[in-house]
């Protein structure tokens, strides 16, 4: 049997009852390192908790090894364990087509991934739209898919939620051009990053899918003990510190609810400035007011 | 301190071990009982699991019982107990607000709720536009704003996930109006009558926010040990007997991935019509095809 586990978002205990009592029945257990990271713990204080060793499943593996997670498994049991929830990457997918054509059976155990716990910031998760991607620019590749979809969420009113890029076990042009098998330190996008790379886009395309003074929700180690949220302009949040990964950014769309806006307030610096911005923010994409058709005048 | 703990979907271990911990450790439990059910457990089976008493918060206590639930929180702690994740429902940001006011401290515990779980069909979560909900609909009152919530998914290509109305402790018109507090049995929306509702009220409006034969997967008892997805037209979907509550539904739009429909093959009837369906659902709200610019013609 395949289990797919999900470990949340910060802390060894974020994993549920019934993901713990699975790992520790598991024959091997693989943890998926390189979409994500729990911030709270790392791969010795997991085996700790776990009382068991963990093999770290990197890209190569997870992507072109997958008859070797699934060695034994019509026999034994194997875990192979997510950050945040099972389904986020298109991957782990893979994995569970490849175990069906083996004939081994498989079962998820699912939980919260930044996808859904990003309702703690006060906006309501049936108002975004879809979630976009923002990968680190380099001086030649500034990749910018999402400002369309920004454009198509923002257009219907709806918030975005942007995950930023994590490089991990990355190798320099040079390493890999020399065929070392080098890897560069871990990086995390942060908000101050992110929001720039948003401001040059717009900068360069300027069709104001958002503008500097689009109000906008950093969100800093989502579902750890240090959690923050920051509410404000995305200039504003293109200048702050967000501290230690890891963050994700939130752009507020037109559909602000009072009950979200509220919650919102307990964030910002300055409230009437916050509800200025907002309220200036939602004439954008506004559908045109309704005029009454004309009354008919009959001659008299 | 008031802690908010999501309790997953399905079984009592669906809880995280952090969460469990907390649970144990507080003065009073009380349980979110109105919005979702876990469907492998109930009151007495999650009080036994915890060696806890739990209070069950109805739609009243929770709306306007705040500072009932708070008493006490300034030097014990309290846990509310949500099935799904935490911010899935307006309400618990009021809770969290009138904490705020009473200088109360609070922490969340995440959880997986459908708005992330439901990545376990195999399409993908950054391909979902705004989550819709769709309430029984009565003789006289058939509210309708999914349509074109459904409708702007689906012109920008993005699925929808549709939650299934849940009906707890609600009174009959001549109970409420005779002032008796008596209640009719739970109700859980079932996919063949959501599919019938939608269906209704596209041959009303009929703009073509979806057809008949739009591809949708049923999505049943999500998370739990007889979880089960069925891949198939939306007129399939309305004769499809999905079994024990909960259910959800998703209508897709027009970006599929071969991945994506690859996965969502394991789930229908026949592979090659499922294609087909697909494949002429993807034509509706297709980008115009690019027509290059006619080139001058010179006259010699």
């Amino acid at each position: 049997m395949l289990y797919l586990i999900g470990l949340g978002l910060s802390h060894e205990t974020d994993i549920t009852v019934r993901g713990l009592e699975t790992v520790k029945k598991c024959k091997r257990v693989y943890l998926e390192a390189y979409t994500s990271i729990l911030m709270a713990a790392d791969k010795s204080s997991l085996e700790k908790f776990y009382g068991k060793e963990i093999i770290l499943a990197d890209r190569e593996l997870v992507e072109t090894g997958a008859d070797e997670i699934l060695e034994g498994a019509d026999k034994d049991d194997i875990a192979f364990l997510v950050v945040g929830d099972v389904f986020g990457a298109t991957t782990h997918t893979d994995l569970v087509l490849r175990a069906k054509e083996l004939g081994i059976k498989y079962e998820s155990i699912h939980n919260a991934s930044v996808m859904n716990a990003v309702g703690a910031c006060g906006l309501q998760l049936y108002q975004f739209g879809q979630t976009v991607s923002l990968v680190f620019f380099t001086e030649t590749w500034k990749p910018d898919s999402f400002y369309a979809k920004i454009m198509e969420n923002r257009k219907i009113g709806l918030h975005t939620l942007l995950l930023l890029d994590i490089k991990v076990k990355e190798q320099s042009i040079e390493n890999m051009a020399r065929g070392r098998l080098i890897y560069e330190p871990p990086r995390y996008m942060d908000i101050s990053t992110a929001a720039k790379q948003l401001l040059e886009i717009e900068e360069i395309r300027k069709e104001q899918a958002y503008t500097p003074e689009t109000p906008c929700v950093a969100v800093s180690r989502l579902g750890s003990p240090t959690q923050t949220f920051k509410a404000g302009t995305l200039k504003e949040l293109s200048e702050y510190d967000a501290g230690a990964p890891l963050h994700s950014l939130v752009m507020l769309g037109r559909q602000v609810h009072d009950l979200e806006l509220e919650y919102l307030l307990q964030f910002c610096d300055d409230e009437k400035t916050f509800r200025e911005k907002v309220a200036a923010d939602q004439e954008f994409f506004k559908p045109p007011p309704y005029v009454p058709p004309e009354e008919e005048e009959f001659s008299d």
